[in-house]
């Protein structure tokens, strides 16, 4: 097929390189020159406006959107919107909230555009490994999307699906990084267990490996993992200091909005929130009341 | 090699199998009739007393005890100690206690027998899939038994490892089962999402068969509760009542006793605690105070 992909940094560039190795041809814009050139060495024609792209795919368009999440995504979605015509789809590949895709997708919907969303994991892997992908939408487009999913999945009837009518995809793959962060804080809080038991002086990479055959912990997510403790056993030079981008945040309100408990997913996310609380009014409080009470010490900053 | 196994429930029946079929030769104790001679269909030399297994197997004995942790393995190392001879070697394979491992190690050392811990991952799925194994012991000692660890290990030299002096097995293990309640807990959860998100109607067994491949989560236990919800998407007749078995507690009390925090961890354990208490004076409470305050009404029982 032929298909115009929207944004090639990590993600996009990987996935209009995956598309043309299983014979499609991609034409794409990013805004980046470099991402561009790169991208053009991959075999993407390059576009250097929205403009520039949909005149470089032929209608009935589809066009790949692989942009950050928000405000970039809106700009993308509302400036597209006069350039296409009746028949063309937008598939909007990024870690959108659910919510967002409904309301992009009524728009769109009242111009006779097609609109699909799809949930897409596996990071920097997908290229070599395929990627999986949470597909919502009309079911006929979806179908006629068929050969572009089928390339970018691990295997033709493999890891990717229509989960049900647009914004289930963005939906459960909002869940699924809900998971993930569940999965990672408990991976984890084991491994530093083991790390602190001094009189065992365990190897943490060494015990990663046994794991990864024949125990009831084995994962991507612990190879992974299991890797990063063999580069760099003592986490030499990384912050403590954990990043989200949303879609924890997203998950933890959807339960509470559905009235589904989902404690450890929620405090997964709140601990990704401690990482970055260095300066905790909390933990200063906590000392000044034991100080209140109980006449215990003060721990002084010292800075 | 030749070894005695005593124990021949689900797991010590399934790795004296294993081990049979690896070449190995296994006498087998096991105080259940029915068990031994199931044993004993699958090549293992049946046994009806201790003392009838030790004269079974030839100097220097290997002893591998497959019985419940506690009371059992305790009575189990006692009633074998006056049996054995010097050189001979006992390999817990069950999830003991570390700190009751140390304990049993030492009355060993005593009498100049070895004492190896093996913490045993793999469940049902061992006998053809081959056991992570976790090993603490003397660094000869486990080496002399390489042969029985190489044929229950998913692959001669994957899936098992000595991690350190006796007792570090079984920490190590007991660290594995305090991070399989964290997954456990957050698939569990994230299901549970997806499943009340009745505007979407999404089916979970589809949805677990997507991310199987290619999704950062994707992990054997992933395979297993897809599979689950595949035979019964409703989970009905499941009663929502979570037994543990020691693991998850021994987990927490560590990670309190090294200061390292654990949250997601023990509120794994917290939430399967949460199962059992249907009748919850905790809630009850709560209902009452929202009434006392506020005046809200209390929701009666209809019992």
């Amino acid at each position: 097929m032929q298909l115009g992909m929207v944004g090639l940094g990590r993600m996009g560039a990987n996935m209009a390189q995956r598309l043309i190795g299983g014979s499609h041809k991609v034409a794409g814009f990013d805004p980046d020159n470099e991402a561009r050139n790169k991208a053009h060495a991959n075999g993407v024609t390059p576009c250097d406006s929205l403009q520039a792209l949909i005149e470089a795919v032929p209608t009935p368009r589809v066009i790949w959107l692989m942009v950050p999440s928000g405000k970039i995504t809106d700009d993308s979605v509302n400036a597209l919107l006069p350039l296409l015509a009746s028949g063309d789809t937008v598939i909007d590949g990024g870690n959108s909230n659910y919510k967002d895709t409904l309301r992009r997708a009524d728009l769109y919907a009242g111009k006779g555009l097609g609109y699909v969303d799809c949930g897409t994991s596996g990071g920097v892997w997908g290229l070599e490994q395929g990627y999986s992908m949470m597909i919502g939408g009309d079911e006929k487009t979806v179908e006629s999307l068929r050969p572009i999913f089928e390339t970018l999945a691990p295997g033709k009837n493999q890891g990717w699906g229509r989960v049900g009518p647009v914004g289930s995809g963005h939906f459960t793959k909002m869940v699924h990084n809900g998971i993930e962060y569940g999965l990672m804080q408990s991976y984890a809080e084991g491994f530093s267990i083991l790390q602190h038991k001094a009189d065992f002086n365990l190897d943490l990479h060494q015990i990663g490996e046994i794991w990864r055959y024949g125990s009831v912990v084995r994962s991507w997510l612990l190879e992974l993992t299991t890797d990063a403790l063999g580069k760099n056993p003592g986490m030499d030079g990384i912050a403590p200091y954990v990043v989200d981008s949303g879609e924890g945040r997203w998950t933890v309100n959807e339960a509470i909005d559905l009235n589904v408990p989902a404690p450890v997913i929620t405090l997964s996310l709140i601990e990704r929130l401690r990482s970055r609380d260095t300066e905790s009014f909390t933990d200063k409080l906590l000392s000044a009341m034991r100080n209140e009470f109980g006449g215990h010490p003060i721990k002084r900053e010292t800075k």
